[in-house]
């Protein structure tokens, strides 16, 4: 399957190429008849269970959870304060690491000419189906209508031809956050797929194949931090195959992450070395260093390349992780609320002055908070002091925004010097001594934040199936597994096994995953950690193939 | 002169756009044969004065110094990390301001339908001409084109009258950071016109029009900080005239800037106080205060809006106000460098030993200067190693970017213990004891901020002329100043100004804004600041107006 949100060109691959079809797109569904009533579930919260309708439990978990709207234009979203600022976390984690290694932020602007789109043959295929063109401006036809961008080596590499004239001008590294549109015919996802989406796109050009490939891997490392760190989500590291990888690079690296929900992987990140395919093509090169030296004079040479991208799709992966039956669960560290005070416990007998000693000793408590940390930055607390709300409502409405931590005072707690505290992610309720909030809060919230990714790692883990006999292959992926196959990394082999793979029938999984079209299995990667067995002479697990097995690779329905 | 660079829509006057004109755009002119060399001109530097061609100097200084880059697309430009990263501080600076206010980010989509961009007749009419429309995706036509927002009213609002429902939903305060497009086929210039900017959009809704004009002032006073304290640009605040301000607006405040070298005004930054205009049209609205406090059921009431932007814009006006003969000046606040070091005084007989003491010394004068501080920020110091560069190139090269200061330490500096230091914005050099380097080059930064805000207001005061005779306005106007005259606040009245100023034969100052059109002047604000002198009964300063003079109004030619 094609992935429009995914993080770059080179994760179309040319395979997906191949099979993109163009479909009208369907617009989300207009609200069901829910499936299934969750019992109990308030007027205010998700009326569909996660495991019942996945499609319909997202879309209401974002709406009503107000991390997206939807919009008039098929596959455009509104992204709301809620998500947005997870955004705007991961933006400023990352602009961190990469200001590290002399990354530089910059902007290239979002119309690409068709001269320069078209210039680069493998390239322009690859999007041709997808771009979106202006043709007028204003009520004038263009003379020559320009693309939207759909990535940006074709707007930036002249510029980098132009300017590196010589080995100082090297290492050039730019990065940029942007829009990107890809004018996709798909059924359009919120964040899985978009047809604008918000990215960042860096490019990255080398003397040596072996400084931009330690890059490669350290921007590898950089996301899974966002993934596995700030998103609490686990990923798989590996390389793609070499059908997988982008045509044209010299490798392509990947973090591969899970949706336990549907059993399917999905694209989480990728880090390319381009080696020197498009400095061969745009003509980007510097003096032969031995020249330089006082050698014999050699030709120029082509500068190696590296991009890597991770786009807004990240959010959705988080959301599509961690939510559950009551809504959203953010991880703390992203949380743009973290920790929510509700007072409790006033009724019609309280006398104005039990209110005014409670509300004392809450704002004491806010105060105290406001004075804890979490990562490194201050708590971000909100008191909810909203008049005209039950308690019960307010813990629905916090608990469908998937704020982390509540913390109920109410005069009972006050005469104990306690705060209740209920987690979002566990069910229960327990207290913390208030004389310690603003410690306790912050080892709450790091525990959570813990809890989430030791539980979805769990999950992946126990979803990612080695498989030794081909005949276990579809059953395991039938299961909402991803599995591990001993293979021979034939683009020919993946083929077959892909379409050996393809449900024809529905399964016993077809209620949860309905809309999903029947797909068959693709490799998802080459896991850098590679389980053991696997000796030479072995056998791929495509039993129509003949070839010696060379890796174990992660093979899987995705997105 | 129509401002497609201003920061939002409401900044399009009715009277622009009946003077809107499709004229080609004109590509930026090759590099001609500069008019004058300048005397001992590096290289590398600018080769034509800033008074002698203020239109190749600007693109000499942009290229050379790094800030953009010309592109293939007519209206576009690259913005690179030297221009990028004085907007990246803009940014979060402003962002730290509006939060305080409770304003929050999002992302609306870059697309707006046909429908909804069409559903406000007068919004359309202020846009049409230069909307560009995306009418196919891949290779087939859209079923129904969509505009690339030109400003996101339309693609706001819809979503305001849906998600406020009651009072508690009110303020609802959202802020974007993003890209627009305008289609525009007059002369491009960056940062001041082009097709693609960036910019922030605010767009606000309230319960009363008080609480609105509230937040207008402030947020005008915050960009009054952007330009004065962070790009040390001197503006005026005031109102803009009712023949100015945005179409169905209640009122629009403005900042007004002024290049020193044309002569002309040049809008900077706009708060509008919509009023209700929007919210009847989108049916924005909220029960009736007095309703829900049990009073007689009355109609709902519609919300209170402001709309307020600032473009990278911003960045042009400050490269016109600082630059001189030998590049940019970048005021320290904003300057991704803010201190270049240079060793000096290495020649083919410093011995080994002798390098490696001066080096020493050079490492730890930087070391320090890393435990320093300006404006709550660590300092942002460059330490040019740079081999096979002697110190005059190394000099050009960072006056040329406008760095705004520069240490040169050699061995005979160390031995006095001191460095020699050039400012940016002044002639001649001075030392300073190593010792205390961390405090004495931070003091010297906030002093060569000031002294450029400083330089820069005078420049501006001494161009800003009250004029109490119209005899005096035209030639006044053509000596490169903006004129304060008494004024009716008649439209019909603007527009005489305008046709009795416009240049008909070429004046004294033909030579250096010879690529301006004849342009007559334009109201530009009604100051705040009003000067004295104004006494009921005073005439209006248009020979051929009759009405009595209401207000001091500032006119002038403008960008």
């Amino acid at each position: 399957m094609a992935d429009e949100a995914k993080a770059k060109i080179p994760e179309r691959s040319k395979k997906e190429k191949k099979e993109k079809k163009e479909k009208p797109a369907q617009e989300p569904k207009a609200k069901s008849a829910p499936k299934k009533k969750i019992e109990g579930a308030a007027l205010i919260g998700i009326d569909v269970a996660k495991d019942d309708d996945l499609a319909e439990w997202y879309q209401q978990v974002l709406t009503k959870g107000k991390m997206i709207d939807f919009y008039d234009v098929s596959g455009c979203y509104i992204l709301l304060p809620a998500s947005y600022s997870i955004w705007e976390i991961i933006k400023s984690w990352f602009d961190a690491k990469i200001q590290t290694i002399g990354v530089k932020n910059c902007y290239f602007p979002i119309f690409i000419s068709q001269d320069n789109l078209q210039k680069e043959k493998d390239h322009i295929e690859g999007f041709a189906a997808e771009v979106a063109w202006v043709t007028k401006g204003g009520k004038s036809d263009l003379e020559k209508p320009v693309a939207v961008r759909p990535t940006s080596e074709t707007a930036m590499y002249g510029y980098y031809a132009k300017s590196i004239q010589s080995h100082r001008d090297l290492p050039l590294k730019l990065n940029q956050w942007n829009n990107v549109v890809r004018w996709e015919f798909k059924h359009p996802m919120p964040f899985i797929r978009s047809r604008e989406f918000l990215w960042q796109e860096g490019h990255t050009a080398h003397l040596t194949l072996e400084e931009a490939g330690k890059e490669v891997l350290q921007i590898l490392d950089w996301y899974t931090g966002i993934y596995e760190e700030l998103l609490a989500v686990p990923v798989v590291k590996g390389r793609k195959t070499e059908a997988e990888k982008f045509p044209g690079a010299e490798y392509t690296t990947t973090i591969e992450g899970f949706i336990a929900s549907t059993g399917r992987g999905i694209q989480a990140g990728t880090s390319h070395c381009l080696g020197q395919h498009f400095s061969k093509m745009y003509g980007i090169t510097v003096e032969d260093p031995s020249t330089r030296e006082g050698g014999e004079k050699k030709p120029p040479v082509f500068v190696q390349q590296n991009s890597w991208g991770l786009t807004t799709r990240s959010i959705g992966v988080m959301i599509l992780t961690h939510g559950d039956n009551k809504g959203l669960v953010i991880p703390p560290r992203v949380a743009d609320i973290q920790v929510v005070i509700v007072p409790v416990g006033v009724t019609a007998k309280t006398t104005d002055e039990d209110k005014e000693k409670l509300y004392g000793g809450i704002n004491k408590a806010y105060e105290a908070l406001q004075k804890g940390s979490a990562w490194d930055l201050p708590l971000r607390i909100e008191l909810d002091n909203r008049e005209g709300y039950s308690p019960g409502w307010k813990f629905n409405d916090w608990e469908l925004k998937g704020v982390p931590l509540r913390l109920e005072i109410g005069p009972k707690d006050l005469e104990k010097g306690v705060a209740t505290f209920s987690r979002r992610d566990v069910e229960g309720k327990d207290t913390l001594p208030l004389e310690s909030i603003a410690t306790a809060v912050p080892e709450l919230l790091l525990k959570i934040q813990s809890d989430l990714f030791n539980r979805a790692s769990e999950a992946y883990a126990s979803h990612r199936k080695i498989i030794r006999e081909w005949d276990d292959f579809v059953p395991t992926l039938n299961n909402k597994n991803v599995c591990l196959i001993r293979h021979c990394l034939g683009e020919k082999c993946e083929d077959e096994i892909k379409a050996m793979s393809a449900r024809t029938t529905a399964g016993d999984s077809a209620a949860e995953d309905a809309r999903a079209p029947s797909m068959g299995a693709k490799s998802l990667c080459i896991p850098f950690e590679q389980p053991d067995g696997l000796v030479e002479g072995d056998k791929c697990t495509n039993p129509n193939c003949k070839d010696v097995a060379k890796k174990w690779v992660m093979f899987g329905r995705s997105y």
